[in-house]
């Protein structure tokens, strides 16, 4: 791991200072070459999926770790769209002159070497490395175990394409190894790694924040709320509630709690209960929403009493926590005790409601009428997205190209001098 | 400790929505009161300066306990000319429509809690408090021990002035005890502190890191480069380098390394060793640039030949190395490899070798034609400085109010659902 650092850090150097065109011609080759040995990289995979089945690897893994020829299709795309993308490298903000007479600006820069940690879908490999390589980073891969011959196969279309734009192709290195070691060890060469990105479930990110010398840009749980205000268009009410519940249960950005202003909660309720039952949405209420929704008849099958644990949870599952609330100020005060700070809506037509819910609400993404489902890179127009952060320090919310880079300053003078 | 976590996160919610108005009237109210309360300031000072006068403790660290009537109108001005600042929480950027309908941009939010741990001067109490009510954070402060009486007596002053103005007097804690485990546990509780301003000698600030449970902006040595190229104005070169080098010895931003192209060394070191020579400024030398300053006859005394540690140093001292170099390519490798990543600065007229430097010497500062010892909060514009950061991540270089703050993401809908 040692020399992969130093390897890394070498070219960390050489790819920072590479031109735009350069580093987007790598990115075209990389698609071009994805597409073209879309036949081998079904090969390496096939030999990762044999030894899964055979390890007896479950259903839902075997179908994350399969690489289709849509997959890979998808993953060149992405490779195309970022070399599209204007490159932020070298881009200066800020520029003024202070009254000494310098002028002070600030220069956007690579990181320098990025360590990723993820599990089995092997599209992470090269959507990791496009990304290095557009933000003009060095990467160091540690994927799945079960994936490494597929992301083997990749990563070696990679440093071809790095190679062939006459970039280093050590910018982007794959841990050729499974054992479980080269993570610790990964993650504790501040020397030669500036930052970690995990990705996978939170037992995994826990373990990496609290092992880890160097930052880690940090995705914990999605305990997502939707609060419906009064005054509030209940059409609208009862699509974004729909949407952000049961578009998709999995993802991070599903609404798993919903809060309801109490002098509108019997209208609203009643009907969107209905939406939920229709669904199997399992519903975990409060007494006074329980109430309300078994008055209207539902089967004790979707309408259960809430825990306080339940405040907290993040179901991943048709599954949804509701209570009635005061209005705005109960509202924020019970989002910023039980959500992970992740993303939280509130649906309204109150100006000021909107306004507060904006600034007081203390998660990564705020909404004011828009489904949860929309915290995510691409619909935030990042263009790419490397994680979501639940953290504050350094990248909050969806992480692209940015917050891959740091800012430094740069001054211009004439001769200036301090007295 | 686990008890002022807590009191300290509750006020960070209260004063993170404070209105400017607010918040500036308590840092107005801070100012008036200090210089209103000078001479109980200085009783409660004149208790630490005796206690450690008993303690034997050395001469500069008596300097830098004392608290003067100037230095308490010093940062009383500070606290005004922050109130006198535009606010920024609140501020929201760049804010676009996306394919899908939704608005989306990214507001600036307070951190939350900032523990400072710092040593002797007791002005830095007000700097810090300051810090933290204008930019709606809250704060533990854990001063010298030598500097409790007078902390104490400053703290007293800044609760006072926040409940004066309706804030908080929980957004400013002192830790009231001088026991070293205090500081073991402010760095140790991720659930009441997000980040911790370490401001002190390397000793402290690399223990702090290491130990740390959650990020730590820090602030390690300024090994900081001038590098004299050829084209280069050398009028302009021997002011810079003299100003760089001998305008303050102490201060993280001095130069301590001196690179000259070898195209020019000849005639601008042996003017500028005289410079030094005759400030009694000790010059480390390598083979090359010995051989030219001795060949002007310049002493033994101040011409001595450089270790490979030399390359290293931060001395804080009328001592500089000295290296003659091939030209642009070698001075950034040298600066790259040797630096700090503080500040560094390139004289030269080549405008292809100004871009260069700036974009490819990675450090917190880079400089074109002007003095390192600009890197500095108040003279890049940012209002304040609550230290420098010598990291890449979150914030790089001076860090002012921006670098105590986030940007969250906001998002204006209506009724947009995802599809």
């Amino acid at each position: 791991m040692e020399l992969l650092g130093s390897r890394a850090k070498a070219a960390s150097t050489e790819i920072a200072r590479a031109p735009a065109a350069a580093k987007n011609k790598a990115l075209l080759n990389l698609a071009k070459s994805l597409r073209k040995n879309t036949a081998a990289l079904e090969a390496a995979n096939q030999r990762d999926l044999e030894r899964a089945k055979t390890a007896g690897l479950a259903g839902p893994l075997l179908d994350r770790l399969k690489l289709t020829p849509k997959i890979i299709d998808t993953v060149a795309q992405g490779c195309e769209q970022l070399a599209a993308m204007a490159d932020v490298i070298g881009d200066i903000i800020g520029m003024k002159e202070q009254p000494s007479g310098i002028r002070v600006g600030q220069m956007r820069v690579p990181i320098g070497v990025f360590g990723m940690i993820y599990e089995s879908r092997p599209n992470v490999t090269i959507e990791a490395a496009s990304l290095a390589i557009k933000s003009g980073n060095a990467c160091i891969l540690r994927g799945g175990s079960e994936a490494i011959e597929s992301n083997k196969a990749l990563a070696a279309l990679v440093q071809q394409a790095l190679a062939d734009a006459d970039l280093p192709p050590d910018a982007v290195l794959l841990v050729p190894t499974t054992d479980r070691e080269a993570v610790g060890q990964l993650i504790a060469m501040p020397q030669y790694v500036d930052v970690i990105i995990p990705r996978g479930g939170k037992g995994l990110i826990e373990r990496i924040s609290r092992d880890a010398k160097v930052p880690v840009i940090k995705h914990l749980d999605g305990n997502c709320h939707v609060y419906v205000d009064d005054p509030c268009d209940m059409e609208m009410a009862f699509k974004v509630v729909e949407n952000a519940k049961t578009q998709k249960y999995s993802p991070c950005n599903a609404a798993e709690s919903l809060l309801v202003a109490r002098s509108i909660a019997t209208g609203f309720l009643i009907h969107m209960g209905a939406i939920f039952a229709a669904k199997g949405v399992e519903m975990r209420c409060d007494e006074e929403s329980a109430k309300i929704l078994r008055s209207d008849g539902l089967p004790d099958a979707c309408v259960k009493d809430a825990t306080e644990q339940d405040w907290y949870e993040e179901y991943l599952a048709p599954i949804i926590s509701i209570k009635v609330v005061d209005g705005i100020d109960e509202a924020i005060a019970h989002i910023n005790h039980y959500s992970s700070h992740h993303t939280d809506a509130i649906l309204t037509r109150d100006h000021m409601h909107a306004q507060r819910f904006l600034r007081e609400v203390d998660s990564a993404s705020v909404m004011v009428n828009a489904s949860t489902r929309f915290a995510d890179g691409f619909e935030f127009g990042l263009g790419a997205e490397i994680g979501i952060s639940t953290d504050k320090f350094h990248a909050r919310g969806p992480v692209g190209i940015e917050g891959l880079t740091s800012l430094k300053y740069v001054v211009l003078g004439q001769g200036e001098v301090r007295s």
